[in-house]
């Protein structure tokens, strides 16, 4: 094989960049495969855009990308069209046809990676994603290759810039969430319509992946529990401030203690801010792991972005290229381990609760009741009184069950001397 | 192949922590090879030392290293002796007797990693060292790998433990550096002798295996600028803070401008706080990356200890297992680009200076024509009087090269004005 040929599916933020690089680092990818890496075509949904940017001759462009993913010549197909269909059919049919995948498609891998998986296995090809979860940060292949001797215990991970940008404008300026979504939209760092990011979608994809391969067991989106920034108010990021913390979306794998199951959740939660994952500003994703012999780990960087994602996408095509003219494949998904899902209701984490109560003698003797009542154990409380016969009363717990916890608030709520549960969050990262 | 047999040279602080996890970790291993992981030897230099706590069968142990490396049934030889020899002979005796090796001696590698790198390929074998740069941190796969798309611009790394914790130490309590130091040897984070880690040797030893991974260049020991942390003082540390900055011992390695040739270097440099690396503390580890595509990436942890360092040799012994089992090889050095090694006098940066100074008219005016006279343009000043007539002025310059400023400081020493040049040290990370 004199050449590895290389098929582009999607000609997007993330494609445009793929096709520059592939030009601008022709020499040094050809040295580091063994073999130049060949654009032979890139599928785009219309011909008639300006495309003259990416330099790429414009026989290259095709508007039929499942001929060009069958093409009997191509030996990787690069998917960057996003979303499960018709990137599914495109990816299935081009593995039929012998062809190495490489995609950055978190929906699909996240929604549907067994499907994906069998038939990397099945026709015997290499499927890489390294771009799928935190962008050019370098996260699966450590994960899947660096500590496959080790066994991981967690995985938090700031893995959406969009959420992290707005709740750490939050926390720098004081900003209302509104004010800080407004400002990333205007920064372009959130889209029109932001809800993939806010409601946890994006985080939730990503968050499965990371399980999966962590835990060597197939997770997908549905098993993933998901809770969007939406409801995080200025207060929140206030009352993180006075213990100690910062609010931040995590996605987070963990491993229960039993070592059966596995659960997988993404959520606002404070963090100490000593916790690495505190001072992870901006846009920026990334990404702790706590294992057992390996200790505390992080892998930060940019989550996104074209040229990032791009970073991405060319480091799996050189392992792919390498693999294919060598006649090998890379560890296919491990699954071996295939642990239970953890429902929710079983997790175990501390929580800050912020209560609207009267004033008055008794009232946290019968709010404490209710916390022993159902078993959770509280460390701290603190109580500031805001009017005449009305007080604050903060509530940081230690460990305790999600269900336990929300029969505590349910608890609260029916108490004559609670006016309103304002706010409840779990504290992570200690 | 039913096992893959493993020989383990070394039964340190790392060896037993590997032998303990191969046995712990035994199915989780086997699962992910593909076929159990056989310990069939660990050499040692005495017999007559309790090992009972490593779990293993007395009669695993020898004091024959090269028996056991050269033993036709041996698929993977472990090395962790350390130091060039014998672990260099073991291991070209392994590679000859056709077993893959995986290692954690940056000494050898930094010193004499072309022959390593040429006998495993004359002898079609494996060689991996994840464990020799950064302890558990996935480091040289990530940028050998994941980044093998991408151009890389610059590796800034803490990878020395022992100093980070000294200079991290003299920073949050003001102590003096040699005050600092006996309390990381009280908590056993130095040795007896520490001279290879104050002096930088260790450093630049990680810096050379960096370097030539990052920049597809043979980069040596000798080829390392160097410099160690002994002349650091507790009026570095303040001053550093008064110009929003923390002194680290950082390894440098970067690709000139031209593009043509690469600098590698360890020294203390002064960090500005918001730089990701200026918050890592005590004894971890950290590597920041900058790439044409990706940007910036950080890569953080533990640096070094026994269980950390074994995660990161299990980590290899899976992946050329799995080579084994497969028939295959991982990619083996690559040395395409061949890069010249710049010399430190060519090397640009900034600089901070602190001067104590004669307190009269004229003097500022005469310190910035020293500056002028040889290139060097300068960013800021700062003037504080001392006493009746003595006065400190710090002079923050704009990037220089390093004999423009060397050439400097000689024209400052003999200035007349100019009572001691108290400090140089290079500002880095913006």
């Amino acid at each position: 094989m004199s050449t590895v040929r290389v098929a582009l599916l999607g000609c997007g933020n993330v494609g445009a960049q793929v096709a520059r690089l592939l030009t601008a680092h022709a020499e040094d990818l050809a040295a580091r495969v063994g073999a130049p890496l060949e654009l032979v075509g890139v599928a785009v949904r219309r011909l008639d855009l300006d495309r003259s940017a990416t330099g790429l001759d414009s026989r290259l462009f095709t508007t039929d990308p499942l001929r060009l993913a069958t093409r009997a010549d191509v030996d990787i197909v690069v998917e960057l069209i996003g979303g499960v269909e018709p990137a599914r059919t495109l990816v299935l049919a081009a593995m039929e046809q012998g062809a190495a995948v490489v995609t950055a498609n978190k929906t699909l891998l996240a929604e549907d990676g067994a499907t994906l998986h069998a038939a990397a296995e099945k026709f015997g090809v290499d499927l890489y994603y390294e771009a799928a979860v935190g962008g050019a940060i370098p996260l699966l292949r450590p994960l899947r290759e660096s500590l496959a001797g080790d066994r991981i215990r967690r995985v938090l991970g700031i893995v959406n810039g969009t959420t992290n940008y707005v709740l750490d404008r939050m926390d720098t300026s004081g900003a209302e969430f509104a004010d800080a979504l407004a400002e990333a939209q205007l920064r372009g760092l959130a889209e029109a319509d932001p809800t993939a990011d806010l409601e946890g979608f994006d985080a939730a994809a990503k968050a499965a992946i990371l399980a999966s391969i962590a835990f060597h067991t197939p997770v997908v989106t549905a098993d993933v529990h998901r809770e969007g920034i939406g409801q995080v108010t200025a207060a929140d990021v206030t009352g993180a401030r006075d213990i100690g913390a910062v609010v931040k979306l995590l996605a987070i794998c963990e491993l229960a203690d039993d070592e059966r199951s596995v659960g997988v959740r993404v959520h606002p939660a404070m963090v100490p801010r000593e916790h690495p994952l505190a001072s992870v500003h901006g846009p920026y994703n990334a990404v702790f792991v706590e294992s057992d012999a390996a200790g505390q780990l992080m892998f930060y960087g940019p989550g996104a972005g074209g040229t990032p994602s791009a970073s991405a996408v060319l480091g799996d095509l050189v392992t792919v290229g390498r693999n294919r003219l060598s006649g090998t494949l890379g560890p296919g998904a491990s699954r071996y381990a295939d642990l239970r899902i953890q429902p929710i209701a079983e997790t175990r984490t501390r929580y800050r609760i912020c209560l609207d109560v009267d004033d008055r003698p008794g009232v946290l003797a019968s709010v404490a009741t209710v916390f022993a009542e159902h078993g959770v154990s509280i460390e701290t409380v603190r109580q500031r009184v805001h009017g005449p016969d009305d007080a604050e009363l903060v509530v940081v717990t230690h460990e305790a069950t999600d269900d336990a916890l929300a029969a505590t608030v349910d608890g609260l709520r029916v108490l004559p001397s609670v006016r309103d549960v304002v706010s409840v969050m779990r504290v992570e990262g200690e």
